[in-house]
């Protein structure tokens, strides 16, 4: 079952004093280049570096204290860096006291089947498995993001037209928009996804889960899921206005455009919302759009191929 | 004179709303690197990306409504990013609409005397003058940060041991000292400052005000002051434990763990209270240290030069 805006709520309670508290940013310069308001929500400066340590620290929460022992199994597309943030999300969470361990376990995407490779894990320890996305748990953990925005557009005079949340498995664009659309009933909401990795954009125009071609590459390494979450995309499909979606080169361009204006690190899963918006992707003259920047595990030498990108 | 805690407060209450409530980020890694905690200011992520947008703001809020319409002079040592948020703070102040111009000035800091390009303008303009650090309203403006730190402090379960902070002129360094000594007495604070450029470490030790070799270089061209200012030394000298003293390489390795922990772009003379700490240049094991990173106005050259500081 999906969240309920209750369920939200209360994640957003375990949260409290737990996670960052990231800001809503906003730049005049980059608000004159959409000729209307942009506010970028700051993910990168959540605890392990994306917003992912809301939804795993919701969940690992939960679990009943007689199964804590028995640890947790959770994977990741995501790079070195996020699988590095997984390990410490656990350790932050307070909860690796409670004898959990922090084994980090790789496999090739193209050519093993992480489900399998979690399934041979659970098998040895008897853990709970936590799914990335397409657990009820994770996704309100993500929805908190969404009455913070909430709540900060009010602080910041701000009323949202829009707001385009970045979108691999889709667990954080469903958790936000439920929660957004629980406070601004009606509010247009866009997923937004790199080229060769636009499942939920196809997906919702088709009205049923499709998968990408497998051959597909992108330097956004943090959303290369194969499909839709089944949880996610029952909410999404409803939620949506639709998906949004963009090359690496306006990967680049919004994480230069990041460096310079809001001098926050994003990763190039991170970015893809606000290349969508500064691209062009949908109206913004005379509007106001808020993106979520997920998150800014991103290494040196891919940040300078952003830093490359024209100014 | 020099504002009292009553002063900062009510700058506080004028910034509300205005200025970015920016976050106190902290990571488990530096953490580990400290041997403590280590709790980091954000206020590259301030608008106009540094925290000189809060001085101004407060100071050119207070200038009587009869005298607003002849404009205000101010100067800066920072470079074209810097000068480019100087002009930013006052339209994003709102006053810009009450016939504030915006020219940007620009002079060789090295054969020009500022003081007098200054005059020059006034006569011409009949405005007031603000100076970037020796004023009441804007150290008052600053100050807004230390109690920030202090609150979050609170939030975040840190009992602050010692607070580090970045000194050019030392508005921020004053302003911040008697907030977080208003809520916190004797609170240990130091100042951190570039080689070559250590005129308040100096000067704290000689008990008067010196001045640098007008032959010094630094990357750290937010920080490039002469000398410390008499309204701020008269604070510091009251409220500092002593002065912080960091080398280049320092400040290009505080930049890069930045990067990778915090996500954060750090200018150079905006990392120096970090790169203090990093470097040890005080006791950090077991022990709560809050440093303030002033500003992230630098250019992709030098961040490339940042990136390059082994990680």
């Amino acid at each position: 079952m999906a969240p309920t805006p209750s369920d939200i709520r209360k994640a957003r309670k375990r949260l409290a004093g737990v996670a960052v508290l990231t800001p809503l940013l906003e730049s005049s310069f980059l608000n004159d280049l959409v000729g209307g308001r942009l506010l970028v929500k700051a993910e990168p400066l959540q605890r392990t570096g994306s917003f992912k340590f809301r939804g795993a620290y919701n969940r690992i929460a939960q679990i009943a204290e007689d199964e804590r022992g028995r640890g947790v199994v959770a994977f990741s597309s995501g790079n070195h860096a996020r699988r590095g943030s997984c390990r410490a999300a656990f350790r932050d969470s307070g909860l690796y006291c409670h004898a959990y361990g922090a084994e980090v376990i790789t496999y090739d995407r193209y050519s093993e089947d992480r489900e399998a490779v979690a399934a041979d894990v659970l098998k040895r320890t008897g853990g709970t498995l936590v799914r990335p996305f397409d657990d009820a748990g994770v996704i309100a953990g993500q929805g908190s993001i969404g009455y913070e925005i909430a709540e900060q557009c009010r602080e910041q005079r701000a009323e949202p037209d829009q707001v385009i949340i970045c979108c691999g498995g889709g667990g954080l664009t469903a958790g936000c928009a439920t929660a957004l659309q629980d406070v601004i009933p009606g509010l247009v909401i866009y997923s937004a996804e790199p080229d060769g990795f636009d499942d939920t954009a196809r997906s919702l125009v088709a009205g049923h889960r499709l998968g990408n071609d497998p051959a597909a590459r992108s330097v956004c390494d943090a959303l290369l899921s194969e499909r839709p979450g089944e949880l996610t995309f029952a909410v999404n499909s409803r939620r949506l206005s639709g998906g949004l979606v963009v090359s690496d080169e306006e990967v680049f361009m919004a994480m230069r455009h990041a460096f310079d204006r809001l001098k926050l690190v994003i990763e190039p899963g991170g970015a893809v919302a606000l290349a969508a918006a500064l691209a062009g992707r949908l109206e913004t003259q005379g509007r106001t759009t808020v993106v979520v920047a997920s998150g800014g595990n991103v290494d040196a030498d891919m940040f300078r191929r952003a830093l490359d990108a024209a100014g």
